[in-house]
């Protein structure tokens, strides 16, 4: 046992009742009429922040995206209104603009607006587009920063997006425009050069064409992969393949749920950190790389 | 006002409490003899995640790097025992391997070991080399992600890490290596001309180097930096400036903290979407790229 004292159960839960209150009391203020932006993590309630559990504690309005768990919706409260602003690959959503219009309109009736957004508003998130049509209708603004799911989910899947044995840079790109095509800025060949590590979003759709790019450009067809589904929940799905397989891997999953693709040797060290896996009896190797095999055989 | 009684004070907090506990309940098991790696976040103590918070409470000793904010070290519980690893450029610091016997050392005593790392266990922060250093001596881990400084702080800077108008991805570099030098394995000519925003850690010492770098790759010397010393504390600050300027004003920031350096069209949305600034009475631009001006002169 440590020095503290520590009742079963209920004292811990007790004392981080206390801090939380203590917390909130040093606050930022949420002034009605205005407009925090809040990133709601890949899925596990636990990821959410501090500041996040206090902003939609004390909202009028929750204004949310389908890629928002349902965990973390269990958390508003029960009288607090909620609006679905979701899009979802398939079924009809909102226009981005609509979505800023709405924000605009509850915030203009003195409300005070969380638009709770899956992972951070600021990552792929469309959050800036919505914060500017905010600043051009005069109305204030917070970002309350979300962890997103290329941190979160890679960690939950065992993978760390750095280490020094493998790189010594990582790059977040997104797989899909909000046109639907492959987004047609990314320089596919200079990143796959330039990063040892990629983890895309949102390139599900497109992952036969990003696979073939990225070999064309070099990369090896036997270079690691994995693909995250259901980032961090109870459902989470992690698939180790490579890139020639993984279009052809990409089929086992669920349809409807958003999927990363990470690319790179951090995927071989799941093998050691798949702390989650361990949990449920997987046996971790100390050395995934091999790095005292080689430093040996060198 | 909204549909819920809202009690001035308290109310909220309150219920906030309930909510704490109930998560608490609900919460991983912690148990002795294992180590969690736990992000604390870029230095706001709002930025910590509830399972991070659940873990400093309990928690029977806390090894914390010198990179955790005093905020957030001040929520830890008064019994808890904590021993510093920290490493800060200049002083003396305890080596790597050091830090890995000693949380194996404590582990084996039956404690229930936080090992706390400012922003994200894995981003840069060689949480990896600690937990395979675990895995080796067969002690059970689990890693609690944090909002990494990248991605924290340039949001409490008004900087998005993405944005239609601007890129598709963005990169995260070391600017600084194990050893002290510049990394040695990173391909600054590819990077610069495959991701149009790079965030660049611990690059202070090696700022000139850098910028030069990326101009000789083909950025201009007009390209858009930010710098950014104590994200999300209340003496953060930050400086817009240009490639060709900013080791000139790196030297206007305070000595011995880390600053993150941001390179990209992605600062200038700075003058749109900097609601801190904003709350101290900065006006926000709502077109900030003049995307208006430009489609109407196209």
């Amino acid at each position: 046992m440590g020095k503290k004292a520590r009742s079963p159960e209920g004292q811990t839960a007790a004392s981080l009742a206390c801090e939380a209150t203590e917390l909130s009391s040093r606050a930022p203020v949420f002034a009605p009429g205005s407009v925090w932006l809040v990133g709601a993590g890949p899925g596990d309630p636990g990821l959410l922040t501090l500041h996040a559990l206090h902003a939609l504690h004390e909202a009028d309005v929750i204004v949310y995206d389908a890629l928002v768990s349902k965990e973390v919706l269990a958390l508003i409260p029960e009288g607090t209104a909620r609006v679905i602003a979701g899009k979802r690959g398939g079924r009809p959503s909102p226009r981005q603009r609509d979505i800023s219009v709405k924000l605009i309109e509850l915030a203009n009736q003195g409300k005070r607006v969380v638009r709770l957004k899956g992972g951070d508003p600021f990552v792929f998130g469309r959050g800036a587009e919505e914060a500017l049509a905010l600043v051009a209708a005069g109305i204030a603004f917070r970002v309350v920063p979300g962890l997103t799911a290329g941190l979160g989910g890679l960690e939950y899947a065992g993978i760390p997006l750095t280490h020094r044995d493998t790189n010594q840079a990582v790059t977040f790109i997104t797989g899909h425009m909000a046109g639907g095509g492959l987004p047609d800025a990314v320089d596919w060949q200079a990143l796959s050069r330039a990063s040892p590590a990629l983890v895309i979003y949102m390139g599900r759709r497109h992952i036969t064409e990003i696979a073939s790019r990225l070999i064309a450009a070099g990369r090896l067809g036997s270079d690691p992969v994995a693909l995250i589904a259901n980032a961090t929940l109870p459902d989470q799905q992690v698939i180790e393949t490579t890139l020639e397989k993984c279009a052809e891997a990409e089929k086992k999953l669920p349809p409807q749920v958003p999927v990363l693709i990470v690319v790179g040797k951090i995927v071989r060290l799941r093998a050691g950190l798949d702390w989650l896996g361990a949990l449920e009896g997987r046996l971790l190797l100390a050395d995934p790389l091999d790095v005292k095999r080689q430093s040996e055989a060198g």
